[in-house]
């Protein structure tokens, strides 16, 4: 089984790393897919939207077909949904992918592979309306959103909860909960500023209960 | 202002990227440090515990002086603590550093530099024995612990905690709750399999309440 990570510049760092580290866990402690790799356009070493410089594990040429494909999301996604290269590559591996997950802006490059047309899914909340206006998606806002095997979630730390989600959906309770337990993830719940009440915060996040309460 | 993060091979990958992520965010989005660096022994990649491969900003002798550092753990650290360019190179940054941070198991690199004699501090759930049995650390079972300007967390996934901590400690509550909203950091709180009260679990996560209760 291979888990492939798309990678590409201006992508938000944790978007990727946050779901890299739990489905790499996954691979190593509780039987999940054999192989993760970190698939770019080219060769060329990645530039992320803080600055961290990443070398591609393959490029789109000498991908193995994908069981599994995740998508960041980042700055960089506002140039790469007009990238002919990097959509094509995302619908032809979709084609075959048992599921296709994306992080925050990440759906947006869903959306223009032509995975999300008529299927519920979200992203970071400041894009909401971004997403509302492509007209042919049904938008949440909830934390994960599942529809048949595609999978979005919401901002950039959101691809903690999504890859947990989704862990649970293909092993079990007993892998997520290991997976969690290993990367010891009981966040410290709480709310600086107590933020999430602000008025454009998305609905799940409104009900969010911090630690204290 | 310098912000450096060390990375070297078989440090695991959310220890560092999500401080990275919330560091960067404050440097961005909130008036941070200026620069937010990788540094390593020299400028070759340096491959993860979980295969990804990060290309250095800096090396140990190129490095600008730094006004914070960040450790983070992994398998590696097991063999760092027994390299003295690596352990000079922190003890070296941390006699003008504002404040050293670690996640994880990156805390038997600050105590080999020195650091950590008398203190306070934590580390992964798994290792707090090892921690203890140094004998001279303040073992604390928390996730975020701070003796002065030594801030230690627990496992893998506590550093986006500690950096949102030491953010409200050094610019206020409100450019953490900025950070905390721009990263959408409102975990679903979901205890699977409800690990969190397994007996080896650490006393804060014992008392951990999931988003249901």
């Amino acid at each position: 089984m291979n888990f492939g990570f798309l990678i590409f510049p201006g992508l938000e760092d944790l978007d990727l790393v946050g779901p890299w580290e739990m489905i790499s866990m996954w691979s190593k402690h509780a039987a999940g897919p054999e192989n993760c790799l970190m698939v770019a356009e080219s060769h060329e070493p990645v530039i992320s939207e803080n600055g961290m410089s990443i070398n591609p594990h393959v490029s789109f040429s000498d991908c193995p077909p994908l069981n599994f494909l995740l998508v960041p999301g980042g700055q960089g996604t506002r140039r790469e949904v007009d990238n002919p290269a990097l959509i094509r590559f995302v619908a032809r591996e979709a084609e075959h992918c048992h599921a296709v997950l994306s992080v925050c802006t990440g759906t947006f490059i869903l959306h223009r592979a032509g995975l999300l047309t008529g299927r519920k899914a979200t992203t970071h909340w400041a894009s909401l309306d971004r997403l509302r206006a492509l007209g042919d998606v049904a938008v949440v806002e909830d934390r994960v959103v599942r529809d048949g095997n595609i999978w979005t979630s919401a901002g950039i730390s959101s691809g903690i909860d999504l890859a947990l989600a989704f862990i649970e959906h293909m092993a079990g309770e007993k892998a997520a909960g290991r997976i969690q337990l290993g990367a010891e993830y009981y966040p410290s719940g709480r709310s600086y500023g107590m933020m999430h009440e602000l008025a454009q915060a998305p609905m799940y996040v409104k009900k969010w209960k911090t630690q204290e309460e």
